[in-house]
């Protein structure tokens, strides 16, 4: 034992079979299997803070959390240890010491997600649990044009779940692009920070306008309502990737991953 | 019931948890999968004949199969029947109606695989049983070069597995590139035909050289040398996926579908 540490961990996972990111008792989580395997690492218990959580059956290319630990350790040792208890569907990527004032939550300068759609007349068996799927084809251009009215600072009321905990309902939404690949259909969107069910309430609502049911122009109207009943519903959570957190260059962090699913 | 009628169909599976694509009696295979449930669709017992046996946890983006039934069913019947009976891992994309001529093992004119390799110190949970996984960078460039000495009509019998039935080791490999891509390695190769175990013996002979353990050179060597204990391992099957078959035009199928993973 040394004195504590504070560590740093990019950790990925396929959320089909957990019940969300957040520890619940009784419960399935992500967290409650990253700390179990950290904490025989350590030989003691200890909890991770997230940047974000992520609800059920929800994926990750690159979930970052923070743990202080008084066990010596090495990143390797953290890495390889906790790898080889942690069950198939996560895995930590990295560990890194970091200076005490960095939190995993707080520090964050914005975060990442992807959400994917497939659409086709038939189920595709290698996607299964992995995206959204929609039997029939959808204007990926229209979703794309009708999303650049959430760029910049707004009230996200209309975007947000009845139970968001958020003091406020107002976020600085900086990129949202929607791209078809083949059979996918594909949206990126950063923001400094999302309400809760923030991205599959953009998505639900986008996916109106792909089917052609509502134009471009209204959803611009949605977001100046403030009124959740006028948006679209909530996509579904098998589509929604967190793709990560961007901290300030001084904690020298991975950024990001390129993901590659289903396109980079 | 009517006469009988010959149908196509384009099978995508997951191949993890199955014991291969062939019948087997008392393990669970995808032919299996696939016959029950056409068979309660047509509502008799039906076989199929595929264009490829893929080993277990070998994945496929299209198999193609044919089968007979005198069921009067359409071919949306047959797919969504079909698919609302098969297990998650395993999908119909497509089925079509065939001349009686069509066979979709005689009639292929050429296949394609993926071989998939992960490079990273750390596993990566979305990869999980899709990727074959090795911890330290390889040489996708130098693999390129050295397999380009494969194209042509040649002896396999150096990439052949022991239990190999086929009557002739020589077969005509059309194309065969390897890329890197982030912390990917991709390995397409098309052939008339393949050995058993012969893209996952190549795959394997090349990370031999992609791992700097051997020359660029040496592949043409063991290919010469026409011996199986002269080349590298048998790949894991985790990393193969069969991309599909090539018919004639004059069958009017679906070409192989470009596949999305880990890019396209």
């Amino acid at each position: 034992m040394s004195s504590p540490q504070r560590w740093a961990a990019g950790v990925e996972y396929l959320g089909s079979r957990f019940c969300g990111w957040q520890a619940q008792a009784g419960l399935s989580t992500v967290q409650q299997a990253v700390e179990l395997a950290l904490s025989a690492v350590a030989d003691h218990p200890l909890q991770v803070q997230a940047a974000g959580r992520t609800d059920a059956g929800v994926h990750a290319f690159q979930q970052v959390i923070h743990f202080d630990s008084p066990a010596a350790r090495t990143p390797y040792a953290w890495l390889l240890g906790c790898n080889s208890r942690l069950p198939a569907e996560v895995s930590l990527r990295w560990v890194q010491g970091v200076s005490p004032a960095f939190h995993a939550r707080h520090c964050a300068l914005e975060r990442s997600y992807r959400y994917v759609i497939h659409t086709g007349a038939a189920r595709s068996a290698l996607t299964h649990g992995r995206v959204a799927w929609h039997t029939r084809p959808l204007d990926a251009s229209a979703m794309h044009d009708a999303a650049q009215c959430l760029v910049g600072e707004h009230d996200f009321s209309a975007f947000r779940d009845s139970e968001c905990q958020s003091p406020t309902p107002v976020r600085d939404l900086r990129r949202i692009c929607v791209r078809a690949s083949g059979e996918f259909v594909v949206l990126d969107v950063t923001a400094n920070a999302f309400l809760h069910h923030m991205v599959r309430n953009i998505a639900g609502t986008l996916l109106e306008v792909g089917q052609g049911r509502k134009t471009v122009s209204w959803v611009a109207g949605v977001l100046r309502g403030r009124a959740r009943v006028a948006a679209g519903m909530t996509a579904e959570a098998a589509g929604l990737y967190f793709v990560g957190p961007v901290y300030p260059p001084e904690f020298a962090l991975p950024p990001p991953p390129q993901p590659w699913f289903p396109l980079p």
